[in-house]
């Protein structure tokens, strides 16, 4: 180990390009220790485990960063009604800075001196990891395999990785790759690139995983009552079957639920990357998508009309700033304080129904609220 | 005519209120002319033009306004992708400027020094009115009986009006009043006041009058694809059934029945009033509501990301004046002339689904488009 | 006293109106308590007491609020760099929240239910005097006499005041009105009305009387170092004499005496008052202005660029809030508090220059400076 | 030539830099064009000339930009009163666009692929001259010497530049080199870097060359009038001589003196370089200062009060669009054209001093004024 050129963490998915990228960085002399987030995707965490250390990885650190992702990022992006240009409820976003966050934590831990990631050279995806990475620990040093020519030039495309995959022992995916890539964690999956990058082209059957297509969808609604503290959810119950969930993982969890099973959260969008170009996306955001609604409207109920231009000026930069990956600049940070601050008043239960799709708001409540019904009426 | 006070140009809706209010201002000793503007409405308006003249109007102008209303006022909303408190499409707001406009116009062509509405002193629909009317001619005088003390203290409540209205030969509706108040226009009607004031309480069934009950509407979705020309729409095809349809009005009508078919365009939100108070409003925009997602698809895919950022600023700011009652003002004016001048490039097709409620979109194209998809391609 | 409408807590100046106010609201059947602030203007206090009581009020206050006006009004204006329209330092605007919240304060003590001003209808004064009491304490009734018509109508001008007082025993000024209107603080005085009206014109010669004319002032600067911490000066030292001013009142009254001697903070602007108008002003705001420089300076020192942006968005608000009299509203408690945070960095000194009217950034040092001299070298 | 790289447009000094630039380019293979543009600074432009075609330029361009530059960047950037950071006018920046546009139109006219320039790899200019350039033609090919290894390791100081220069027969020059850099065109003139580095350092006795010093200035004020017609100045008349300047280059010329003869136009900053990086800047802007006064005089007195905060806003992004180098993006085109949309009634004269190093509004006037003097008068 004398001559190792030194420790790397590298954010290991499990996939062909993390365990190719893995084999390589040994190959280059460093000693990898392969980290895995599990941040609610649908992944078999042991096997990746067994794979990585099949592969020659020093150690394997398999983290559960699901109730810190739901609680410390989710949460303030609910709070600020968080939507980037309109329409996208920021699933990746949210996510890599709760991921490069733990990465810098074990790589200072570890005394590694490199991180590195699989993300290609034209996304954003780099470009958040990378940006949270250089804002929690400014010396760490990045090694992005796809933007360096001694391993884009050498991979040139999939048969490339899979023959040295074949080469180095690597275990080679049985299935075929799915036209278009994907991006899964407890907020939302994406999907780009492939047979989706023209634009034109609608989203094929059977492209989505997570919810049921409103046609086949249930007949019946599920009516909910959400329970907001501080801009927050605190509790979630199902009127027909009074079931509660309390806490934020659990009701997290259980808004998934409900709205796969009615199909709410499906969009397809074109929106401008953070590098310039225009991207064709299509997402489904379950849980995300009720509680982008819910909160919207607890928080029309309750907070002084000013305060909410003011705050919603702040939201737009802030959407702006998570897309771009700048969740860990100074300007965030000031930006998220000031949105926390304005929540304080927001409190209140939401009914609404999932259904066929839709989240529709039935009616609210509040021990916070402005609404004077003496005053409304005529 | 020699001890008339001068003349009003009153508008009229045929109902109760402002038929009393034709009545009380001859009573008071003015000329009356009713003007009854046609901006898409359902309304019998050649009954509604006897019943003016059997009460004494002098003369009875019934304008037709729905081209107008939709080319001058809606496009530009479609164009702005105007929002207000991030829920509401202004439908009631963007009518108010375009009627006024036609009262003043008759006002000044009829020599009448005032104009008089049924408005109420609470709403926002006096002041979206009398500012109309003040920015378009400065010197017109405004008489606005529901805060003039010598009419509200003698109507205190619809048993005074019904009263009045029998002994001065003003029919009495037969059918008895919703327990709700309505507005409609081709846009949208809103639904507030009465049982609805109570935000926690759901929309009684029975309420929506334009959408169908997604619960019941058709198993199968329409598939559309609209085109657009410098942010507006000019032509919509159904691609099941290869129907098109052109012109502005008509275009707008078919995509009214297509969301009416469908269920599009429910919404039940509290907003923040211009006078402060917050108010309970239950919502059908129809054709509104697909064209919002449409033009906020082919903006996203032909405009340049910066200039989407600032174009988004200022559309903020439009909503809020077009919400306040300030379409007229200076600001409107050169915040309108700004939100054009962005549109040059937007041009292109949308195909959409309508299907239970919801407005799918399903692919976009155009020669003006940014995308590149050489560039976006791994 | 049983007979009594009630008691009024009257902001009283010692001049003629206010004085004609007290005795015409006694004559109206109201106890007076007279109300005089000490906000730093010139004024002989013990003898408007004794006036006050000759004049019939009940009881007299005096109250020195010159330190709370520095630490809690003026001090937020700095860190804001808060200026309206691109000019105007607020030092008006500013004095009228801080008298408004004690006078509330005495009538809450007094059991009144009524205060009253002397400002006229047409300014802003009336307004952020009347916003802050209903603030402050929503059920306060405020007798504004300058716009009631049984008030307005007897006193159509100077004559009839003047008469009033004299039949009255009110003791009349012996040097005639001065041909424009002035109102002073510590923090600024400004000319308004009477001759300055025509916006043409320029200010008279021997208007100003708070700065030298830069034409006569000393003909060597000096050279002053300011200490700021969280963005509020705590340290002024005069680089040539070595003195230094501590305490917040001290070191404000000290930097007006440098402003004063050298020329500083002249202007004469247009500006948009809130109710609609244009309106001619000529300040002279001494120390405002030094502190402005410095504190812009410091400031770009040691704030991130990014959070400066955001901040200098929430200031433009800030300012036209306070200019507007919605210093106690929500939003600009709310706006307050973000800009405070934004000001924990902001610390160091600025070493300037006052001459000829000027201030001139010389240099500057922090210790939470951003500045890298070995990033920005060659 | 046949064995040429391409010929590449040099934007040439005649200074050191430059002059070893162009040698290295020829040495490099390329024919190299030399491109001077003349935009007000000091300079023997023939000597210049000779210089460059002595060191083996094939072609030299001298252009003369300064009319082009005050109508078509500066009347800009005074219409939309623009400032950085609340206190640089931005003379560099508004000059770089210009330049570079000229640089591409005669590279596109010779045929050449590429242009090169002498900018620093830290600076704010590279950009401002890069993004102009790829904006107007995205296939040009940008030369930056101090970027690439091959020069910046040959060239580590100006000893390296001063032996090759003395090596290929460039003039090396006599004077020693100013301890810190300068740029200087028709607007302003900059001091960074060198001594001037560290913030806390005053600049020094005699840096400043085009404005007197204010303490020995004249010490009788000069009075001017300034007309404006949509927001640009198009008659300057000194009061006191009567003498009048009509054309935009010969009265930003008399300004410029007038600005000069009285010390006006001085500030001292630190500033948020593009990069990142803070940097303080020393300027001089004459004229510019001036008609930022005047402009925010007139303009407030003609301008509506809330289109004024809208355009205030959009020149906020202006000013950072200009100070980042990205006047010929789309966004800055499309605000570029909402600024001068706003300006349509900006109309009138203002009257000022200069004086003792400022400039001092004494009065203004226009026919299209929204100043009322009834409305206003208590």
């Amino acid at each position: 180990m004398s001559d190792s050129k030194g420790t790397v963490v590298l954010a290991y998915s499990g996939g062909l390009d993390t365990s190719c990228i893995l084999v390589w960085l040994k190959e280059q002399g460093y000693d990898v220790i392969a980290y895995l987030a599990n941040i609610g995707q649908v992944e078999n965490f042991e096997e990746a485990r067994k794979k990585a250390l099949d592969l020659g990885a020093r150690k394997v650190y398999i983290e559960d960063l699901r109730q810190e992702f739901v609680e410390k990022y989710i949460w303030l992006a609910i709070q600020a009604n968080a939507i980037y240009e309109d329409r996208y409820l920021l699933g990746t976003a949210l996510a890599r800075p709760c991921i490069a966050q733990k990465q810098v934590e074990i790589a200072q831990k570890e005394g590694a001196h490199y991180v590195s990631h699989g993300a290609t050279g034209k996304g954003n995806d780099q470009i958040r990891f990378e940006l949270s990475c250089y804002a929690l620990c400014p010396q760490i040093k990045i090694i992005a395999p796809w933007r360096m020519p001694e391993f884009y030039t050498r991979f040139r495309g999939r048969g490339d990785l899979m023959e040295y995959a074949k080469k180095h022992g690597i275990p080679v995916p049985v299935t075929p790759k799915s036209p278009w890539s994907m991006d899964e964690n407890i907020m939302h999956i994406s999907y780009e690139a492939g047979i989706l990058e023209n634009p034109k082209n609608p989203a094929p059957p059977g492209l989505y995983t997570k919810t049921k297509d409103p046609a086949t969808s249930p007949d019946v609604p599920d009516i909910l009552e959400i329970e907001f503290k501080k801009g927050v959810p605190v509790k979630v119950t199902n009127v027909k079957d009074a079931s509660t969930h309390l806490s934020s993982l659990e009701l997290f969890v259980y808004l998934n639920e409900m709205a796969g099973k009615h199909g709410v959260g499906r969009i397809d969008i074109v929106e401008n990357r953070f590098i310039g170009m225009k991207s064709r996306g299509i997402y489904e955001t379950l849980a995300g998508t009720i509680l982008y609604h819910a909160h919207l409207d607890i928080e029309a109920f309750t907070m002084d009309r000013e305060v909410r231009k003011i705050k919603q000026g702040l939201a737009l930069k802030f959407s702006e700033l998570v897309y771009n990956g700048f969740w860990y600049s100074p300007e965030c940070a000031y930006i998220r304080h000031c949105i926390c601050k304005s929540q304080e008043l927001v409190e209140g239960k939401v009914q609404l129904s999932v259904f066929k799709g839709q989240v529709s708001i039935l009616g609210r409540e509040s021990p916070q609220s402005l609404y004077n019904k003496e005053l409304v009426s005529v």
